[in-house]
């Protein structure tokens, strides 16, 4: 379910296909997730999304594990339930171990934590780190 | 400055300069930042608050760089400009370059915006998903 | 539910009884909706809220569709379900068609997304920004 | 400064002016802080917010200072520097020491981290917490 | 000022100079903003979120203030205050008068308020409200 | 149910029986919550996070109820679910009673209400708000 219904492979029109037979090759998988069946009801949003997704979580500096353990730590801190699960399974998928996914979430604990700290004190950035160019 | 002033060094009393030693050692660094100036006033919460980033931050499954990574994901996602600010230098002393440092924003923006996009959309999760055990 | 439980019009104060005649009036509805019935344990703060909203919400310098946009932007970024379980319908009353709401989703997880990127890069404001008098 | 400017006392008009005087007889000072002067360009705005923070901060089931407190709390959580600025002043003024505001900004952290694991886990609400009525 | 430095027109190469020209063309001004200088340090990228916004902020089936003004919305509900400050800016260009500003801040203001209320209740959504399709 | 599962008494390690004793005899309950028993699988953070909070928590400048106030404010703001029904109950339990929950609430939507006002209208901190040292 998802507010304007989901769009399924076999009543999706050839654009909306197109998208989701790439996603499938790119991800080997053989289904499609909700969230994509949900934005599908525009397709132009639907391929400016893929192929966003596509390029920032392809291999490049970073590797695409980092990537989504990035992304799963901006989802747990925005408390969104569904990014959280797709995206853990998504990371376990590329190599995420319990361990790992152990030390991901207190991470983020954490920095949420002294996030909070920080500008409760109303600390001022200290000189050394005023590097921006 | 910070609301209840900063404690340097040379004001400390034993027990907070304990603590100023270790970070300056760990850190291979010789100063000490604000906001451990900050939280002095209260030496258990400056010893329980380093001591927690040293066992959070240290090596494991994750190595130290993943570690900054991560932190700067959710101080961005949080909106902490003294967090970005000290965060990304210390990720750039551990390794991050320029290169990383794009691809690492790029990411923290997508997840932002596909966060909100399924909330709005109000997308159920998938079966395939609910692997919880 | 809800954590107080909620107070249905047969069981309410003339006071409270008095708020819920007026939100079905002004919305020409027979109903009320949850969070009306779990903030009425405080006829005061029912009355107030109802006020408010009632000031807030309607025609000015903005239409009411658009106020009701803004709501839903809001909601959606705070990944607040309830909010906007109720609201996208209310907008969909005032005549939000599927190609708004969708246009609507967009805008916001593009705001969300820059957002976090023109923090994440520690953009100083532009001179030509700084309009406030 | 603020994006419409700010009205002081000896330009505003005598319903502004009203809303002023009440302000400062009810905080016993002899001045209006920022934020007051912003909104002053809306005088329904105004005198409806200035209505609701008498209704809500005055003494309750909670008295002055706890509310005070859960004001920074918010404040810190969400990141609003002027807010924090001024609600730690306006705390410290009923009777906040220093030793009651370091422990706020310890429980601030310390659920803001805790809120994030727990999210992170996608651990399920226990049975003996469901007491919805 | 931004971490990696900005990158002035006449310093740019041909590829970020073509997206500049495009923004100034589409925009009607002469000057580009810092956040589009600050990414053009990864021309995939500045192109990419240009051509993001080019569309999604294009005419549609909202008017681009209505998008300006959601837009605005989001950011202030993020506390950012770059995008607060260049996205008044925008919206005040594209028609919005000083007194929709604060119908826009006081329906962000009372959002917020309530997504806050409803959650704190633990309130239910209502039947009537389910209707995802 | 938890990403990793939940670590029940009888199938747990001493160490980690140790924590879960101590939990039960500091609360003076029988059972352990599901947040404790998906972090068990990691013990330190089981035991780290436990310590933090038996210190954070304990009486001191604030009491307990007043603690527990502010820990809901926190996970309200966060829109934290597990957050909110359990320490709404653990509230409860040390004496708040149905009016102070509501003010509580009150002041929580206030708060949010005013942040995004404050920011919205790029208020300027006062002077006489600059008192940090």
């Amino acid at each position: 379910m998802s507010t304007l219904g989901l769009i399924e492979y076999k009543n999706a029109s050839p654009e909306v296909r197109a998208v989701y037979d790439d996603i499938m090759a790119t991800r080997k998988t053989d289904w499609i997730n909700n969230f994509w069946k949900a934005i599908a009801h525009d397709p132009a949003t639907l391929k400016r999304t893929w192929d966003d997704v596509k390029q920032i979580m392809a291999p490049g500096a970073l590797d695409p594990l980092t990537k989504e353990t990035i992304y799963v730590a901006v989802s747990v801190t925005n408390q969104c339930n569904y990014c959280i699960a797709s995206h853990t399974v998504g990371a376990q998928k590329k190599g995420m171990t319990d361990a790992m996914f152990k030390e991901l979430i207190a991470v983020v604990g954490l920095a949420n934590e002294i996030n909070k700290a920080v500008t409760g004190y109303q600390v001022e950035i200290d000189e050394q780190f005023k590097t921006r160019r």
